[in-house]
């Protein structure tokens, strides 16, 4: 065959895998929406069954004499073709390297201790978790070292989530983000001594039909498309594409209508990025999401940058008062420092922009800690202590507020926490170059014209795929590889409104 | 191996095959329930790349090799071991002689036609469709030759829908339908001219909140479990089982309370049917419906045996009225009247159950002579028109209400028609038969219980799987081979009912 042929072949295969994935993320958004709860145990097995199959027919030896027939020809190809022969290639090379009998002996174990998880924290008690937790840390260093037993353990689980990034090339981001956090934190704790924040503008009673319509048109004047897409409502609100088809979930309090709208806006930020992927390149590396922080980064920068700005709210505050008439004489400061109210707590989810980082960054190296050797599981929940007590001045009473409070580790996922602050400091950036490209960004949000940024947001990042890693893409949209810069200036602003008020 | 182990092998494939086609059928509900518009196209690609895989999977060599194994050493299983045997073999020995190429033309054949369906009804022109039809039974009368060529044709497409049955053996079972019918639509007629039918009583404004909330609750206390299943909303009402959750719809007319209680019904009959199947033997024929007919049997016999009785609104009316005041001084006759309203008319879907069976031995004859070469695909509409004469007094105007009017054969379907009046027909037997047997079914009917009736066809038919074929099962449950006497007496006194008033 002619390096073309092949390619083309390679093609049809990698939309064959997709289409087949694409009936798992629909077993699994179901299950997490309409599915009714006694037949969890069949649908277990059903999604186990596909799971087994995608992952058979992605690591055919076929399939895979095919990418290495291409790897190895990779100059013939024209350099869109290589992109998508050098990411599936390399993603293959991780998966190729797990026999079977690893990935199902890994894939029970995270179930097992997810389930383990789940009564540790009834009980609350870290130590009903510990030693699947050991268990885990173990699995996942064998799985490292089976993956490139030559690079740090941490390195390669990290890469699962962020292609091209290290823990040497986190570190100083985090340390120069952290450095820049210290201060603010002490100005919001002194701005918290002084007096209580007013911040229950949005508190009250806003009934879900009401709040339904009203995130659905947020949504939709975002820019999310309907016609490919739904809104729906899960326990864990998420978001997940089935084929071109994007479905968003959310959940509302009948009380704060915060709650529900902004976790719209965070999956709409996902839902848009999937939906901003190159359409004729699906099923490819190059229409595919680059990164998890990248991902992040999209949901991120609507909800944060976007959905708590001034501007948008002087857009949304008269949309919400035709939903909500209780709203008619809440004024625009007010519904700001709602949005933006901050103080230090115990909980990552329930952390405010402020203060979230913080979390992040004691997940970092702790989790590092955990692989590398120099954190042992049973010192946990007194080094977690510890750490909160530097950081944000508090100390969890009980393990389900302390150690215990993510899933992430008990399911096996070491390496992800980090993109979750990585996904803030792209957003930052990425706002920050918008804003300098657009001009009047602020007065366009102030219209509900979300559109340019949209665009502006398609070109740099939706449509590119995975054309380049994180930090390269960063690069090319910001002029400026990843710093914790923006994201400290975007802070001090936000902080700047609380001490006035 | 010895056969318990190959038995074992054997199940384990099967399930692996029910799992893969759960997820077949979750994408098909997905797509007529809450799938977002604008990404048909790849939907049909996904549920097309899921199907080939199946049916890969049911066709594969060493799968084949295993139940031919099995079929040759079947004395020494034991006899439920026989059965998933059995009839494992005599499906497989359906598929395995069409080859892929002619399955994909197949397929293809029928998603094209039935795309000019839509068009053809669009412009009201049968001559539109009348080329693919064409094709539509050449395609299908190779595919009966390829299966069986010493069977007739349309014997061998019948057994699709319902193994053990024939043209001759339905033939004479419509014929005594048909002979007892006629005095029954005469009768029906002349009380129509007599004076026109009071039928309005549940017509009116009915909340569709109020009747999701009503029709939930009917569907409960049938017996449908909720944890193990849905109710929502399509198009066209349909069920659809996804292992072991069994997903109804229906439709709300918010004019009629009639149109969406009795599709809530008709089609929790069915999921009843799927819920009682036999958990332990899920995933093979045992655990299996055993026929179209049988399921359509259920459907109707909770639609129009239960649900239009007498017995049955004494206890639904007090029901109706919590949720639908404007009911509060309708009598039970005057409902009684409303749900067993009947008179001739040209769509089947809207018929009664008096005439109903009339348009489907209309279609049955007609099917018959397409494939063997009796009638003219050119000829249907003049030949439909005569018979609507003949059989009902009516002529329909245009194609669109003649000939056009259902989309089975467009769909392949040939062979399918005469599953309804088999269900039919088999319902009033079961029927009978369980009135004989349970003491009062009309005064438990009347106090909402419907345990003993459920209890009765979970024994007699739910659980039965397919150890016997439909005309054999109705013997064991009703003392006698399918017979239409018992469907012209349960009409008998409906007309009677009407004649009355």
């Amino acid at each position: 065959m002619t390096p073309r042929e092949s390619y083309d072949q390679f093609v049809i295969r990698l939309r064959q895998h997709a289409d087949l994935a694409a009936a798992l993320r629909l077993m699994e958004w179901d299950q997490e929406t309409f599915m009714p709860a006694g037949i969890l145990e069949s649908r277990a097995r059903q999604i186990g069954a596909l799971a087994a199959l995608v992952h058979e027919r992605q690591t055919d030896p076929r399939f895979l004499a095919l990418v290495d027939d291409l790897a190895a020809r990779a100059a013939e190809l024209d350099p869109e073709q290589q992109v998508d022969v050098r990411e599936t290639a390399w993603r293959l090379g991780r998966e190729r390297r797990l026999d079977t009998a690893l990935v199902r002996a890994r894939s029970e174990l995270h179930a097992q201790a997810r389930g383990v998880w789940i009564e540790a924290r009834r009980v609350d008690d870290f130590a009903v978790l510990a030693p699947f937790l050991q268990r885990i840390v173990d699995m996942e260093r064998r799985v490292a070292g089976t993956i490139d037993p030559s690079r740090p353990a941490y390195d390669v689980l990290l890469e699962e989530y962020e292609p091209g990034m290290s823990a040497a090339a986190i570190a100083p981001l985090f340390e120069g983000l952290r450095a820049g956090l210290r201060p603010l934190v002490d100005r919001l704790r002194a701005r918290l001594e002084r007096a209580p924040l007013s911040s229950g503008a949005l508190c009250g009673d806003f009934a879900l039909d009401a709040q339904r319509h009203f995130n659905r048109i947020v949504a939709e004047q975002l820019g999310f498309d309907f016609t490919r897409g739904r809104l729906d409502e899960a326990v864990h609100p998420f978001s997940t594409t089935i084929g071109e088809d994007v479905r968003l979930t959310t959940r509302y309090d009948p009380h704060d209508l915060r709650y529900g709208l902004y976790a719209t806006i965070h999956e709409t930020g996902h839902g848009l990025y999937e939906q901003g992927l190159d359409r004729h390149a699906w099923g490819t590396p190059r229409g595919h999401a680059c990164s998890f922080g990248i991902h992040e980064s999209q949901s991120r920068l609507w909800e944060n940058q976007v959905g708590r700005s001034a501007g948008c709210w002087r857009h949304l505050l008269p949309l919400a008062r035709q939903f909500f008439p209780q709203l008619a004489n809440t004024s625009l400061d007010a519904v700001l420092l709602a949005v933006n109210d901050a103080r230090p707590s115990l909980i990552r989810t329930e952390a405010d922009e402020v203060t979230y980082n913080l979390h992040i960054i004691l997940r970092f190296e702790l989790e590092q800690g955990l692989v590398d050797g120099r954190v042992a599981v049973g010192d946990l929940p007194s080094v977690w202590r510890e750490r909160m007590q530097q950081d944000l001045g508090l100390v969890p009473q009980t393990d389900r507020d302390g150690v215990l409070q993510d899933v992430h580790w008990a399911s096996g996922a070491i390496g992800y926490f980090p993109t979750y602050t990585l996904g803030n400091i792209y957003a930052a950036q990425l706002m920050s170059a918008a804003e300098a490209a657009l001009a009047d960004l602020d007065e366009q949000l102030a219209s509900g014209d979300f559109g340019a940024l949209l665009h502006w947001l398609r070109e740099h990042i939706h449509r590119c795929g995975q054309r380049e890693r994180a930090p390269e893409l960063i690069r090319r949209a910001t002029g400026s590889l990843p710093t914790p810069g923006p994201l400290l200036t975007h802070l001090d602003r936000k902080l700047a409104v609380l001490e006035r008020a």
